[in-house]
């Protein structure tokens, strides 16, 4: 595609004498090769984009370094560059609509209009499936789970009996809904299982990483709130409530019954005790652990968790401590011959 | 359900005129509306339960509290609890006896008596299923895997070949049984793969969690001891042994060759390192990293491990350090003129 | 087998009047039986030898020691021991060539010579299997997916449209590639999708482990260099780079964008923020979590990580610290009159 062509998809003004320069791909600075377009939006990459070997980098309006791409001056350097990523992207697979000759689908199950089932996915007895879902291939679907209208299910991801899922929720693949919550009686030197008779409930709009797992309720709901999204293998315990709006990054754990309030943010590898509650808008840094409450808007990290601003005093405090260490005992030695 | 019908099932005396009052479901103190009934067995709840929209709660004797709700008093109200749970549960999901045409059963299987074997399950060249094993939808069973009796592999379960289970034994969706374990040899710059001959052993009346993975040996056996519990996305290593009756909380990561004793527990997110020993009984707490031997009945926390009161003092110690450096300098500052 | 003909097997000079013994398997020393043949190769693990039950040992040449088992001296036992080993290992399950009647196989699809598809599995149109690569019962694979030549899918892998897979790359089973990443636009307070067009793509000799999750980038390619080894419920986030002959443990996770060098050793449940770049030949402690740039060939651990030796440093300075406030009230006791 001519250069020409990209600045009127992507409403660039360009350089006069580049409209011709032939582009072929994007890519980000540090990949980019000939023929790509690149941005910079980030003067933590200033380094990068100096050595960056793109045919052309979309920068902010106030850049004004010589470099060797033909520079692109707009207003949202990251902005434009998606809409550019976006008519570079090779074709989205579109699902055939339909049901595959080789899935088995109940006869007691109904699905709404254009729904596309692929290849040997399953679907239990009484399923419903709303309008213009997918269903991937290999998916599992147990008996009476209902689905909204406008679900995406990437091939193998796994939903057990009874499960409610609303619209728009999409399941990447492997990602497990309705696993049995971890609860045992222990009795006579032995673990008894408690029945976990419970569902999970997901709202629209949802989204659930690849090899996620999210166990339904001993009794009652296990509930991920609207437009909540969950990145790949987040375990999250029975009767665990989500609310609407939150990030929880890849590998955290949330055992049972906690309750994680909306527009909060877990990072990566973050575990919540039981029994929790975490307030609307809470940031919990990576790799935190949580025993206790977090109030809303809090900004914590550690284990146990701090503010984070104490965190890293801390911290500092820690890595001091061989020198303190030393200005004791000297004070030690001075006071020594009293 | 009226109560007075719930009173029977549950052997509770009522208050009087309360046996009409209609009882439609059950929930936690936090999730109750009206129409469920609820229990309150922890004090901690005490906010809660003033709170509360149930219909009808259960309390220990001694609570003399006036509430909303109405009041029934039990010795156990959580025991009392689950047997109303029971009743109002769904029923449970029967799994129809016999191979769905779908599932693909090598002619040198052995099925036992009322094996049911779902759709698009697949099992393997001479593999040995018990009595009365429930093989879910879309499970995948290697060459020469043998389960016992009463076993119930949920939707997507995959064991490899020859592995072994026990009697009883239960896989939630997407456990991985008998992986390749982790093993190279570094020859000329390159890592060399280690063949992975062993199986696993898994006893009697294990719980195995959704996601979880267990690599079969180098040689030998990786081995889960009777009525051991594993929750989701564990990780356990080839040639780990495992105990009897030990607790494996959801993201526990145990290395090559660790043995961990029997009636142990490892709480969430915990690390062990390889070769190691966990001594019987032995509680792990949350997010611990282990690369030493912890003798039996022994409680420790942290990355490295310290005992919990050790772990706790030093957690305080580190929170008041800001202060320390304050003393210290002002002892500098009254030392100084010397 | 007689001791005799594993002598002859394994170049073993025996201990006279040891030739008639016979040897039924192979086990560690912890768990050798009457029967076994085992190896000792590490003094850490004497005590086990000494109360050892196999019926011979592999010890090094200088080992003089009275013990039970029959004492086989060799220069390198634990050598000597995996070609013993793999005259015990149960024949290779070996696939059979030819695709499974049960498979589902697009008719747009390029498969080479020698290819075994295993039953239920899928391979989506225009997708290209190298010669004599093995799709595995049950696994998943995309529209446009490219295999090299000897790959090993396990059962279950799944791989999503348009990735690229080297030769001889191994997947264990539900291993997932090219899950969407896990990116959104914040607007008028919901988390929009950003499309993730990009791939992943995976060099020569590549393992990854069971249950591990890769996501495609968002555009260009998320990256794993040739001969690197993934353990298993690895997170590998979009736009990733993994050099060469790097090993990636257990649990491990990294965030979007970052680039680790080659040679480089990620020890289990390390996490990785995003956008870093961690050199050649460095090693990571397991837990660790990283924020910040680690140069090649360093050493670091903790969280934030520290080199190795610092962090033992700190660790002690903590564990001391009842005594350091000691040491700090007694001077104060001491100057406290002036």
């Amino acid at each position: 595609m001519r250069l020409l062509e990209l600045a009127t998809i992507a409403g660039l003004e360009l350089p006069e004498g580049t409209g011709e320069l032939e582009i072929t791909g994007v890519a980000s600075l540090q990949e980019a090769r000939s023929g790509d377009v690149t941005f910079f939006g980030n003067p933590r990459y200033l380094a990068q984009l100096r050595s960056c070997k793109a045919s052309a980098v979309l920068v902010p309006m106030e850049f004004t370094e010589e470099i060797a791409p033909v520079v692109l001056r707009v207003a949202n350097p990251s902005a434009v560059f998606a809409s550019i990523v976006a008519a570079f992207a090779p074709p989205e697979v579109v699902p055939t609509p339909g049901i595959h000759s080789s899935a088995v689908v109940a006869s007691t199950a109904t699905l709404g209009e254009g729904v596309s089932v692929g290849p040997l996915a399953v679907i239990g007895e009484k399923a419903v499936i709303g309008t213009g879902s997918v269903i991937g291939a290999g998916c599992l679907i147990g008996n009476e789970v209902q689905l909204g209208e406008g679900c995406y299910l990437h091939p193998g991801a796994i939903i057990r009996e009874r499960c409610i899922l609303g619209n728009r929720v999409i399941l990447q693949p492997g990602a497990v809904i309705g696993s049995c919550g971890f609860g045992y009686e222990f009795k006579e030197g032995r673990h008894i299982k408690i029945p976990q008779t419970g569902i999970v409930e997901i709202g629209d709009d949802v989204e659930i990483g690849a090899n996620t797992t999210i166990d339904r309720a001993r009794f009652g709901r296990t509930v991920i709130g609207e437009g909540s999204k969950i990145d790949n293998l987040v375990q999250i315990a029975h009767n665990v409530q989500i609310g609407s709006h939150t990030i929880i990054c890849s590998q955290v754990g949330i055992a049972g019954s906690t309750r994680v309030g909306s527009y909060v943010t877990l990072a990566g590898q973050v575990g919540l005790a039981g029994h929790l509650e975490i307030g609307d808008k809470a940031v919990i840094g990576a790799q935190s652990g949580l025993s206790k409450n977090v109030p809303a808007e809090s900004m914590v990290i550690g284990a146990p968790a701090k503010p984070m601003k104490e965190w890293k005093q801390n911290n500092f405090y820690i890595s001091q401590l061989g020198k303190l260490y030393e200005r004791v005992k000297e004070l030690e030695r001075k006071l020594g011959g009293e």
